[in-house]
């Protein structure tokens, strides 16, 4: 559905794509590319987007984003803090990663209190570069409460080199509570998606490294995973947590009844595999009698696919136009209300959501 | 949908329910509420309601349901035996209950035989009032047949308040086992639904107490968990175990089957968030293929909200005959067929799985 | 849908099946079925089938497919080399079915190396009856590479009859993987098919053996079971892995992700349970925007009610239609993809993937 929207309405191309098509598509798309109308920021313009976001690890310097900022153009690209490779202890290079951070911060991140500190400073730089969000991605969405003590232990083994995997999984648990006390405190919206089996296929990630997408969904729990991070700030008005997952089980089990009862829960839209025709569906009809819509954070998309971004929007549109009529045909709602909702599914709860006022 | 047909169905109010009219319908509401004719006893009327059960704790001493008894009306209240509080040893205050088990039963419950027989005692006076059923609620469906002896010994050590967390979780599975034990000798039919972890929001429990809706549920295993349980008494002609689920990717895949195979299963209606337009409709889609309708034990609520019964009703009905109407539009059945089954879903199958006659 | 197709398509039965027409149909049934017309291969012939497959133990000497051969009939049928009662260590009689794959095989399968070698003679011995393809059912898809020490070791003592559950469990997972390099390189297709709990109501199995219908299914972990073995075949061109389920969840969640990443996996058809309208319907939904049509295996049936054949494959292929009629309504497809999809979920791709040209 993308592609034939993609290539039809933002390239041009009327005829369907085949064996035979391919070589003589991809020519015309290659030319249309080198034209001036095509350049990133035409594109931005002409699919009138408000506001794009990258996810930009927690030692950046955000360099690229000052420089949108000094070109003087007025496209709306903001940065979103995401430490996943500074609190997973057991990511590949993490000592290096930690140097680094005490040098992007100018704190001594070498011992806890430090990094603590370090990671707060990072924060607040995101969000003078206008940052309103944060991104996490652990495997598990298992939160935990460490004391002082154990989670300055771990973190020392971890500095040595000498961490083992239940220290990592602790370590990552204790931190999303973290992420989430310091999110009540700066105001960064806190997005969760966790349950990928990052490079499932060894010989991929051997010949290719990280993120080349052998990353297999896991069946994940949130009931009991999250306890210990809402007891702690599931009621605290000023903290937001958006969650999305790739067990689609889990909606009308978990997430729906969660986000129907803390103050602070949004559900995020279908993610990954699900962020498709049968996937939305599904996700309105598994969420909505439970949630309701006004405690999801509307449509984002999720994509490093430019040019599907309108393609990407305009499904999930109609999904929720079709969901919507449904409910108006079988008088479930009435018009006036089905037209309010639709524009808060369209646009109205992501900005909201994402604080993008 | 159920507020909708509250509103229009019970108080004759036309107008939508918003901000602006809320107060409005609020007094109005207040003011149908003083009248005789919504009294309590003229609603069980209007609704023609033919049977309407309470749940009691084990040591009830049903001093309501006899008043209702002595007051001469003839609408039919019956009790049912729920005993969550006496026989998981960790639910607060454990100790008391057992000593009010003693004193209610006139049993001594104070060693692990006499709490057997007094509990026997309880199910026959719930009987004598009525009763014909109990209901369990544990976190897991976890079934286990201890020994006579690690049962007193967990028994004893409850007693003295030095019961582990394991030996709660081994004794709740016992006690299960001998519920269905006793259902089996006394006819009463047992209801168990399990799968929802108990006072998520820990502050919000602290201030009000249990049962102040923030309960969660939780992934749910049955085909295990049920095992012991179901090699002693599954096949028992004189055992009914109707099975809730909050976990309804178990329909297709545990309750179903389970249903299909042992004569003593019944399948209850959707339950808590599945109790809706969605919910019953996916029900009916999961079970119906492997279970049949007749393995089904018809519709009955779950409610606290009186004067959403005759809605919750009407909307599983129309629920049932929409999934009817489709197999016969199909060609699946014919409607010779769909009209006993529509009557079975309605009304017979609960009548008599529930021993209503 | 099967029995009302069966009885009217196959044996010309008019009347609806009821509690007062049962005998006379079953008289007619009985009658039929002693004419020619109704002999097995009569209805191989009239039922248009190419090719039928038997599942056979590894010890199998397969004499019935050779009398079929040497019966000049012209019929295909070919067996598939099932070898759980071999290489699940607690199988009842292991001890003996070793004993007897020896004795077939003409290899001393009475230790590890010798054992292996049996089974990989035997594999050639059903090739060289024309199969092509292995079945594996397990309680659980785990997969394990062992050393070849604990393999001898594990093997050593089951032998003794003192292996453990968990020495069972280590074993077979690591036979798993064992099956899947013996199909790379003998090009048997292998299929999996865990998650049933066999002897679910022991006084049944008491009564009347293995098989009588007491499974029941489990829910099912695939990423992380299945990976020690696809991280050694998973991208081997010469290997096919058709994956089974009975837990619909892991459709959407695992088995499409993997079936869309490695090269060597194809989605069987939906399985037991779900090889109705519904489990059809759902089985589309839930894999075509994941991993498409052409990473499943198409439809084959899984019966012992011979006669059910034909309303099996129609009864899939009007579910077929009905999924790609819906996507060519709303565009998503055009008639000529449609088309060719139709043939190909109806014929081409279980011949491709089941190696039947």
């Amino acid at each position: 559905m993308w592609l034939n929207d993609e290539l039809a309405a933002v390239f041009g191309i009327k005829h369907k794509l085949t064996s035979e098509t391919a070589q003589a598509i991809y020519d015309e798309i290659e030319e249309k590319l080198a034209q001036p109308a095509f350049r990133p920021r035409a594109l931005y313009e002409r699919f009138n987007i408000e506001t794009l976001t990258t996810t930009d690890p927690a030692t950046s310097t955000l360099e690229h984003h000052q420089a949108i900022r000094d070109s003087g153009w007025k496209g709306r690209i903001l940065p979103t803090f995401r430490p996943d490779a500074v609190v997973h202890i057991d990511t590949p290079g993490w000592i290096d990663h930690i140097d680094r951070l005490s040098e992007v911060s100018g704190i001594d991140a070498g011992d806890y209190a430090g990094y603590i500190r370090a990671l707060e400073q990072r924060r607040q730089a995101f969000k003078r570069m206008g940052a309103t969000a944060t991104d996490h991605g652990p495997t598990s969405p298992q939160t935990l409460h460490l004391s002082q003590n154990e989670a300055q232990a771990i973190f020392a083994r971890a500095r040595r080199g000498e961490a083992t995997p239940e220290d990592a999984a602790r370590f990552t648990a204790h931190m999303l509570t973290e992420m989430a006390r310091m999110s009540a405190e700066d105001g960064l919206v806190m997005q969760l998606h966790p349950g990928a089996l990052r490079n499932h296929n060894e010989s991929l990630y051997a010949r290719f490294g990280p993120d080349m997408g052998a990353d297999i969904p896991l069946a994940t729990e949130y009931t009991r995973n999250l306890q210990t991070l809402l007891n702690l700030f599931g009621n605290n008005p000023d903290f937001t947590l958006i969650l999305f997952t790739v067990d689609e089980t889990t909606f009308s089990r978990e997430l729906a009844p969660l986000a129907g009862h803390y103050p602070a829960i949004k559900l995020g839209p279908p993610w990954w595999f699900f962020d498709s025709w049968n996937g939305m569906t599904r996700y309105r009809q598994a969420v909505s009698e439970t949630a309701s819509l006004h405690n999801t954070a509307g449509f984002n998309d999720d994509t490093r696919a430019y040019v599907s971004i309108p393609a990407r929007h305009d499904l999930a549109r109609r999904v929720d136009a079709n969901w919507l009529a449904n409910l108006v045909v079988r008088s479930v709602i009435d018009m006036e209300d089905a037209v309010e909702m639709a524009h808060a599914a369209a646009y109205d709860l992501a900005k909201k959501a994402y604080k993008l006022d």
